[in-house]
């Protein structure tokens, strides 16, 4: 530190992590960054909602991927789940570990990362950076009013299911980011956005707390999260993959069933999935409008047990399952 | 996950880091791991309290260190962090990249960390394990009455300065677990147990929290923790090297000099450094006393900057600085 240009974890932390600008968009910052803890106050007749996700080079995203994107979606990923809760975050912590400090790195990282913190009003409160293999593990706090959280269980028979915005984008995203001659048409360029800044829905999760039944968010892909979401609420999930959204962009760059395994299997998306009453679709397609976020209703919940695909009425299997980060993950890069 | 013994992340989470007998010391958890996050209710009138903390194999602690130390370890630099603040820990979440899902080092690390958690009453909310290099990552929400949270500023010139516990056994103690032959007497051992499984302070930190005008952990050698001390308040501290708490095993263990130095640079011995008013140090001893916690007055603050350091009266000048995660790290191990 002594004038030798090296950057200390003191210097390197005020540096790229602290701004002054975080006003979280709810709750009271007491003390942030500079303590041993921060010190949050979360308003009256609210619960807090904690979730916490890392991702790790070379698994959770390509080695040499942009450094914005990393920042970016290190906090998308957890605002997924927030949103997926219907809370509102309001803070969120940062553990780094990174192999050196590199200053363009960082200025890339904490950039990504705080402009969508900004845009949802979500200020970062603490923070811890240690020299290592690139992980990055953030926790978001939001708030909800008690006893309001959106849950994944409390589904009932009949209940429909729908999805926000398309599926598999993400997934043919990531395989555009990793082809070795990235292709270079509006797409392809769209589809690669979607891995490398996906859009969590914030909003609409806010706005579907009062009308939903339950939510979870989509990130492992639906073939594996729709079971887990049938599980929790002991039910059996009807879906007929014709139903389920696909974007012009992933139709225009793959074949169907090669768009239909990264739709079901993909991962990466950080799309809801929502239970909704029959009586309440309505509603609830009204709130989607109201948040300019697409809803699509692909099936229901039936008594029974487990996932029944179906594809134009007749039996499918799913050609892969979900995203494990032990068993056989679909996006394991190098190591 | 097929019948091939491998195990998926998701049996992961549920076998070792599932536990039913989390009951937090404050607060309420409404949903736990199992959601996409958890829902947590804090009592009224209450302020949240969050650290974050990250200990990476290689460079926080050596390669092969016994796995229940690990999870202890985790847990207990953020216990650390909370204690400083005066607060009652009540929720921590993990975020967990390991190499690879070997069951025997699972069940150690999970007992060590829930072994500790039990004894602090922290409820693990929610996980997330991803393979990659051994990376811990540990967040404590606690929660302390609306206001009242240990601040490491608001020093004023005449408090003493007073620091619980002894230093300088952790970094005897890694010295110890780093020796290709590790020595076998008793106080060795000592000494290494303090590096393997420190003690967070929480109890005396929330007596002191009424009582001491300020607070911080000293988890990075006392000669850099207590420069940040003085800096937050705006003050010089005073201290002399001969009233540093030394314990009998490092003293027996390593050479005046040599002991010393651990003390003021060895870092990762988690005790609180506190300053209190003059009038109040009575009751201060009194609350350490009844946590059982040693309590030592060391110096003083006064009007001005930095930290003065005497020994036996004459000026000295530390040999280390502190602890820097990217700058001259003094516990960094192989890699």
């Amino acid at each position: 530190m002594a004038g030798d240009g090296h950057l200390g974890e003191f210097e390197l932390i005020r540096r790229y992590f602290t701004r002054s600008d975080g006003r979280p968009a709810a709750g009271v910052t007491v003390a942030g960054i500079g303590d041993d803890a921060a010190v949050l106050r979360i308003p009256a007749g609210c619960d807090l909602v904690a979730a916490v996700d890392t991702i790790v080079e070379g698994r959770h995203f390509p080695r040499g991927s942009e450094p914005r994107s990393i920042g970016h979606r290190a906090l998308a990923v957890n605002l997924s789940d927030i949103a997926a809760m219907g809370a509102t975050p309001a803070w969120a912590t940062l553990a780094l570990t990174l192999p050196a400090a590199d200053p363009d790195w960082l200025e890339g990282f904490s950039a990504g990362l705080f402009e969508l913190a900004r845009r949802h009003g979500v200020d970062l409160v603490g923070g811890d950076t240690t020299a290592g293999p690139l992980t990055v593990s953030v926790q978001v706090l939001g708030v909800v009013p008690s006893g309001e959280a959106l849950r994944r269980g409390g589904t009932r028979a009949g209940d429909l299911i729908a999805v926000t915005g398309t599926l598999g984008d993400a997934g043919a995203g990531l395989e555009i980011a990793l082809s070795p001659r990235r292709p270079e048409d509006r797409q392809a360029l769209a589809l690669a956005q979607r891995f490398l800044y996906p859009t969590p829905r914030v909003e609409f999760g806010r706005a579907a707390r009062r009308i939903a039944r339950a939510a979870m968010d989509v990130s492992d892909g639906m073939a594996g999260d729709l079971a887990k979401f049938a599980a929790a609420g002991g039910l059996a999930a009807h879906v007929d993959v014709e139903r389920l959204p696909l974007s012009a962009a992933l139709l225009g760059f793959a074949p169907l069933e090669r768009a239909l395994d990264h739709a079901l299997a993909g991962g990466d998306d950080y799309e809801l999935l929502v239970a909704v009453g029959p009586a309440e679709a309505a509603r609830l397609a009204a709130a989607a409008e109201e948040s300019a976020t697409p809803l699509t209703v692909i099936g229901e919940f039936r008594a029974g047990r487990g996932v029944h695909w179906t594809r134009g009425g007749h039996p499918f299997t799913p050609a892969r399952g979900g995203f494990d980060h032990f068993a056989g993950p679909s996006t394991q890069f190098t190591d």
